[in-house]
């Protein structure tokens, strides 16, 4: 059995994504910044794939510009956003990404910037009126930075809410858009957002590759000195096999985005009602009525057989996972979890689906878990 | 016709590269930092490739870090250096490549450590007395930023001179390797460097991916901030193809080395042969005697065609360059060629070859050349 439920973590690239690559890899092999034809053709891949990320999110062309992924993008929004915008004082959430809290720790311990993390409630959501007062309080220049679907729970912030918030006191707004990109519409043009942040490999694209919008009344100067490359904001020859297979992906994503929300809900649907009438004592972490509908964070009883969850749902062939992924193969105390007030005695697992999975694996996925984890007797 | 002899810019996969990179696309789609069967399976991608760099350059594998490219691990080891290991004075060269100078510029700008850029006489060698004697006048740590081989005009800069100057001077040394990689021998146990720089697609590797070896003693703090990816050095889920593809093309380049070499030298003989004998007025940028065997910087004449040569180069299928290809399309002119006198009435262009170029090409190529330069008339 092989039962993928982690693609809150990666997902596998689309059939369509590798074949855009691999025509990359066999026909185009200049530089992009070279003026002869061989150049050329690396460039319209790359212009390619900008006009279509471009479109995707309703910016101009000017306004993308490629990275190495999310993790890049975040940083360059809030050390650039300093830097190079008198933003002094940046507020976010004690749940967000790793890119972001460790970011916003060297802003703090390097005296950049005031950092202030909102507390989450525990389904993970923040207080928007204290959003809002800290804002009216705050006599500097600031910058939010909070992400759109939390990475291990799945609650989703208030998108629309805070970029108003954001409007109504003149502050930038940096949207880490890793784990809704493709899933959720974005538009840049209806919402107020400074900066958003994409990852090509969470929207069945390819690995080490994002981007980064920024809307051009907001433009920063470069975190990575070097050539003029994405006019200079970003330098280093493009990595064009990934920035082509990102395009393709969030094109198919966007164009299917219906269809695969109604296919997953399905799936989370079906899981949750299984786990409830199959299995003792699971809690749901998160947002009974804001959680994205790809991600399912369990926590499971504290049993004999509960510290080996993970690894006996790893033989039973289910990737899941414990957590995110970035923490290095280590199962590290998760700060979003801790946030929360999640229990340190009980189990959390997060489930998160994509258009690949089925229901069949979701009941598979069940009758594993009744053999790791206390089942329901029946009446 | 179509002849690349732009290999400095960028050069072409080699096809045990492209099946490396879609053997990674089709089978792998894990996060590396996943501890199930499927993340597992894409740890081991980057963790054999990291195996592979290591032993290229003798370094132990807990000395090498992926990132996107040369210009992301240049950066790092220069403003990394100053900011963790007391660098107060970074020594370079007017030479070097945008994403040295460019970071040097922000250094200095932003008085972040002193900067001395060294002249180059009209070869574009340093003068390595002078080097010695701004160490022995420092008193504060000093970091030599110099490349291997230049990437305009192909001079040479002694590794192992500047090695031991840094030694005898406690400076750190970082070496930017990107032309040099996979063309010239280096063991880091042989020579004195702290930070070494290549870029994959310089050696027939994929863009968007390159390394920085990192000598344990002076091991510096990550440029991006999140999760805990290479050991917490360079945060941001793996680019598994490019890392692949980059060990993949690192290791049969130096296995080919010498019989690359070989091939590729006796591509330069014949055509400075050709180009002394055909064609009038030429002149040689870079040095005699210390210029690497796959760069051809030559400075054409003023004529009436002369404005238009990479144009008609172009036209006539032959791809070079004017400077480097980093400048985003735009025929700047070089900081190299100023830096060594060159007369900017003249032209200059590089012809830069690669193993998949052939005598005939060179012999195509003078034939074009005769058109559109001067030619020798016959006496």
């Amino acid at each position: 059995m092989n039962i993928y439920f982690d693609n809150a973590s990666t997902t596998p690239l689309l059939d369509e994504v590798k074949e855009k690559m691999k025509s990359v890899i066999d026909e185009v092999y200049g530089n992009p910044s070279s003026i002869h034809r061989q150049g050329r053709q690396a460039k319209i891949i790359v212009e390619n794939a900008r006009k279509i990320v471009a479109e995707c999110i309703g910016a101009s062309t000017g306004e993308i510009f490629f990275t190495s992924g999310a993790t890049e993008a975040n940083n360059m929004a809030l050390l650039c956003s300093i830097r190079d915008l008198g933003v002094k004082h940046v507020i976010s959430a004690t749940t967000e990404h790793h890119c972001i809290t460790h970011t916003l720790d060297y802003i703090k311990s390097n005296s950049l910037a005031k950092v202030t993390l909102l507390p989450v409630d525990t389904s993970g959501h923040i207080d928007y009126n204290q959003l809002s007062a800290i804002l009216e309080q705050s006599r500097e220049k600031c910058l939010i930075s909070l992400m759109h679907v939390n990475n291990e729970i799945g609650t989703m912030h208030d998108v629309n809410r805070i970029a108003e918030i954001a409007q109504e006191n003149q502050a930038l707004f940096n949207l880490d858009s890793s784990q809704s990109m493709g899933k959720y519409p974005i538009d840049v043009n209806d919402t107020n957002i400074s900066f958003l942040c994409g990852s090509a490999h969470k929207f069945h694209g390819p690995k080490g590759v994002g981007f980064i919008y920024i809307k051009n009344e907001n433009m920063i100067q470069t975190l990575m000195h070097g050539g003029d490359q994405e006019r200079g904001l970003r330098s280093g020859t493009e990595n064009i096999y990934g920035i082509a297979g990102m395009a393709e992906a969030l094109q198919i994503s966007v164009r299917d985005q219906e269809e695969n929300r109604q296919h997953i809900k399905g799936l989370k649907d079906k899981f949750l009602q299984l786990v409830q009438s199959e299995l003792e004592d699971i809690k749901i972490n998160g947002s009974d009525t804001h959680g994205a509908y790809n991600i399912i964070s369990l926590s499971f009883p504290k049993t004999e057989k509960s510290d080996l969850l993970m690894m006996n749902l790893d033989i039973a062939g289910i990737c899941a996972s414990a957590g995110s992924a970035c923490s290095s193969g280590v199962e590290n105390a998760s700060h979003v979890l801790e946030a929360i007030g999640h229990d340190p005695e009980r189990k959390a697992v997060r489930f998160s689906f994509s258009k690949f999975n089925t229901l069949e694996e979701i009941e598979q996925t069940i009758e594993s878990l009744k053999k790791i984890t206390p089942a329901k007797s029946i009446a």
